[in-house]
């Protein structure tokens, strides 16, 4: 079973095996049958051409009061009950479930586009986002501040979320930020189990009109 | 007495009476004496040719241990002994300051640079800044989303550095962040009076060397 989370930067793949990244750009979508969620506008035409592709945004069953989630924010969420879900991406998404409803959430940039977002203020605000730094202690040079500044804005606002729930993260940047967050599991796959799940009860749902 | 603070998008004057604000693109420096600090790279070769323009950077006796500190932050704390400078214009700097010395201190995106920032990630992640909302609940749409994350990843910043400091805020933005923040006064003079500071300094130095 082949599963294509589509985002607005990356493609990633997974086959019941591996997990896969590709640039959206110049992707070659796979020629056998696949399921598959997308929030890249550019896509969606394309898409929805292609026989062997099987959109699952409307069989997911959840309940919110929020209007115009993303599909991916929403299949990142299907598999929790209770905590905190981070998507860590060109976006970072960020979720609270209660007893499996979803209660609310906010989008904060992602690390790059913070990098990118300084850069076009002024040419003096460029820093290296790999550099390891305290968060605990106040920066005393540019780079510092703006790294700094871009991991503990993203580590607040999910440590005010949070209080004492535990934190489920995945995405590209998950990891870097996961080492700044206490609670925190990093999951590549929890888009993915949220698809698992509802072609899971999609199935259910087949063998039930069946019985 | 004419004092120009020369940023990356707006220059802002003020000749004792009145503050100004235009846009560095296309602005014409007076030709009459005034005293300026600047931190746009592109127009120091300008400035150093102009015999009326007197640049105000080398005269700030400033105690920090940080290095590269730009010189609109350092004279918006030059005036303050005790307290958090915030400078919330193309970006927002957040300074502490302790008994006249400079702790060190971050620099946060303003509030257009994230919302350019959100619309370069996706075309979907647009949303009305001047709306008013609530800090204290968890967003249910896409435009409340992108806002609460701005405004709350800036407010939990200063906040955290705070902790009960009294908060100092200028800039363009200053207004607006200051609703949401206690124990936080909105001072549009704030670079101004360091300027003015150190001319007074400047002054007495002179007047000492007459002595």
């Amino acid at each position: 079973m082949l599963l294509l989370d589509i985002g607005n930067t990356n493609v990633k793949s997974y086959d019941s095996n591996f997990v896969r990244r590709d640039s959206v750009k110049g992707f070659i979508f796979p020629k056998e049958k696949f399921y598959f969620i997308n929030v890249n506008p550019s896509c969606e035409t394309y898409l929805a051409k292609l026989v062997q592709a099987i959109d699952l945004s409307s069989f997911f069953s959840f309940k919110t009061a929020y209007k115009g989630m993303g599909i991916d924010r929403l299949a990142a969420c299907y598999s929790i009950s209770d905590g905190i879900v981070v998507d860590a991406g060109s976006a970072v998404t960020v979720d609270v479930m209660s007893k499996g409803i979803h209660k609310g959430g906010f989008i904060m940039s992602g690390l790059s586009a913070y990098k990118d977002s300084f850069a076009n203020i002024s040419s003096k605000l460029i820093y290296d986002l790999e550099k390891e730094i305290t968060l605990e202690k106040l920066p005393l040079n540019t780079n510092d501040a703006l790294l700094y500044a871009t991991l503990k804005s993203i580590v607040l606002m999910i440590e005010n979320s949070a209080k004492d729930l535990p934190i489920f993260m995945t995405g590209g940047d998950g990891n870097v930020l996961c080492k700044y967050l206490k609670h925190c599991s990093y999951d590549e796959m929890l888009v993915f189990k949220g698809m698992q799940k509802v072609i899971k009860e999609m199935g259910e749902h087949v063998n039930d009109s069946l019985t």
